[in-house]
């Protein structure tokens, strides 16, 4: 049977991205060859890095004067490697800390340069986004983590700002529209929406370049895997190529404004159930609730080993909260059908009807 | 048709482990998901982790003395990371530079220390391995890469030192025992003998850590790695789980003195070719050719499209040699049959009878 799969990530990819990707394993598009057996530099995986380049452009409108580039290494990578190419010794970084992942990325930049952390919500054990801050005039950029997979949180609005925006957006990136002129630089690590663990995707500005005067190892320069098309060395073939099919799947169902409309109906289904069931709470303020990762809590504690047991009965997994909120975390990414949090719905109302 | 792969890499995989491979990815062990979909700390994939570690040791005799770790960035990233890791700035470090991805090792590690290169064969184009230098008493260790897939070398024995030897073993890593007491690290790329593309496996010797005194960002330390047992971050699941079925099959197949065997015999049924073939010659020195890559060429190049259109009709691919060499390059790895060397031996013979 099927699971329901709301794991925070590596997370649920559309079935037929499955079925495609099983296929390709065992005689990729009939060629004799498997997928994991086609060297990077043949015509055919030349097209899919193509292919996957022009279908991130095509579904957040994205122009020439941005790079677009499948990298390794994941967010954590990116957390210093962002400073270390666009952050100079001197220069000045603003970043806003709305948890772990961004006080990841705030502690790998401070090597590099002068990092002022403009708004915490750390006070609340970041239950919140802040609102209230300013960014420096000057700061090379405003780092910020558009979505908490932890704690659930999730930038509703950009921050007031005219300083180009760095965004890890691993948890969030094509579940809706962006602004993208708005960005000097757009991260992810693949492993929700994007595809499976094992590719990072790096959105940059051009004019965000070349303006340290650092020098930096060749694996580690932006401008190294944009000379090569990503491809300086051997790029991780499956992983970006599950990533094209999962993009080509997003622009079958109609794009990333399709996509936000069904996570919006998706979530609230959802938070509506947390906020009508006497037995539940959600863990994070109302307004700055994420789309992606609901998180939520029994109020009597005791209780927690019960509902899991029913989840897991009912074929629902990953549905355990992260141990620094505790409860419980369903992550509902783009690939997750209305049905399966239909399922969890019913699943809540008939575990209070029981045992309120 | 199921084609003769004899690309240097990515490159041909046995055939049960794409069989598996791809029923992973519909329904890994019968879960009900996918093992693109599994989160990398479900007790599922840390199983995997531990088996394919754990049997990286048993194939390679390796102890607890040393780390085993699955990273990304391939042997690009090693290049540079290991000397930030293990040389310091005043310390000195030999290397030994027999083709382009030596001189790419040694480009990186001069940002971090002191670095002698000992021996080239640069002057003959690559086409043998060095055999007369003195390794500096006092270095850190002696760099090598055991195997040149471009220029078709390979050690036949290690190099005459005390010093620790660091080796990049991308190319022939598991097609032969060695003698692990005498590495101080070992890195690989998967994507030859011992998996897809997507992970980059290290082998670390405890006591070649924390020697430095440097600072170094969190995702590029190997402590990081060690403390975390390769899921420090999202590692990339799937490239790893291949991987631990390669393992799996070579371990089945009887090891890596099984594998020295028949890639003993299928490299000499080649070289017989070449050697006893009017039309043919090789391209390096006939004590360091490799067992892994066979370069040659066509003495009359007028020749070389008629031979690569004969492969093509054949069911050959990946046959055309590298640029920095021309001609031809027949990479027969661990899950190349003997079958398919034939076919190719048969081919030559065959191509003469006609065109001598």
């Amino acid at each position: 049977m099927k699971k329901h799969n709301f794991s925070a990530g590596p997370s649920i990819l559309p079935q037929p991205v499955f079925e495609q990707a099983a296929q390709a394993v065992l005689n990729y598009n009939n060629s004799g060859l498997s997928i994991l057996e086609i060297s990077h530099r043949s015509p055919a995986f030349v097209a899919i890095m193509e292919e996957a380049n022009q279908l991130v452009r095509d579904l957040l409108g994205i122009g020439s004067d941005y790079e677009v580039l499948f990298l390794t290494g994941g967010a954590s990578t990116q957390f210093f490697m962002s400073a270390l190419n666009l952050l100079g010794d001197k220069q000045t970084a603003a970043y806003i800390d709305t948890g772990s992942w961004s006080a990841k990325a705030i502690k790998e930049a401070q090597r590099y340069g002068n990092v002022e952390v403009v708004a915490s919500s750390k006070d609340a054990n970041y239950n919140y986004i802040p609102k209230e801050y300013a960014v420096p005039d000057g700061s090379r950029f405003l780092h910020i983590t558009s979505n908490n997979t932890i704690f659930g949180t999730q930038y509703r609005e950009l921050p007031d700002t005219r300083v180009p925006i760095i965004a890890d957006m691993s948890s969030d990136i094509f579940s809706r529209p962006i602004d993208i002129e708005r960005y000097g630089m757009i991260y992810a690590g693949a492993q929700k929406n994007l595809g499976p663990s094992g590719t990072t995707l790096v959105i940059l500005h051009k004019e965000m370049l070349n303006q340290t005067g650092r020098s930096i190892p060749t694996m580690l320069d932006y401008n190294t895997h944009i000379n090569k098309k990503s491809a300086f060395n051997t790029p991780p073939v499956y992983p970006i190529y599950v990533c094209m099919l999962t993009l080509r799947w997003l622009i079958d169902q109609g794009g990333v404004a399709v996509m936000e409309h069904r996570n919006e109906e998706k979530a609230n289904l959802l938070y509506e159930e947390i906020d009508n069931n006497i037995l539940f709470e959600g863990t994070t303020i109302t307004q700055d609730r994420s789309r992606m990762n609901v998180t939520f809590v029994l109020k009597n504690k005791e209780l927690e080993e019960a509902f899991l047991d029913k989840c897991e009965r009912a074929g629902i997994v990953g549905i355990k909260g992260h141990r620094s909120v505790g409860g419980f975390r369903a992550s509902i990414y783009n690939a997750m059908p209305r049905e399966s949090v239909e399922v969890l719905v019913d699943l809540m109302k008939d575990f209070t009807a029981k045992n309120a």
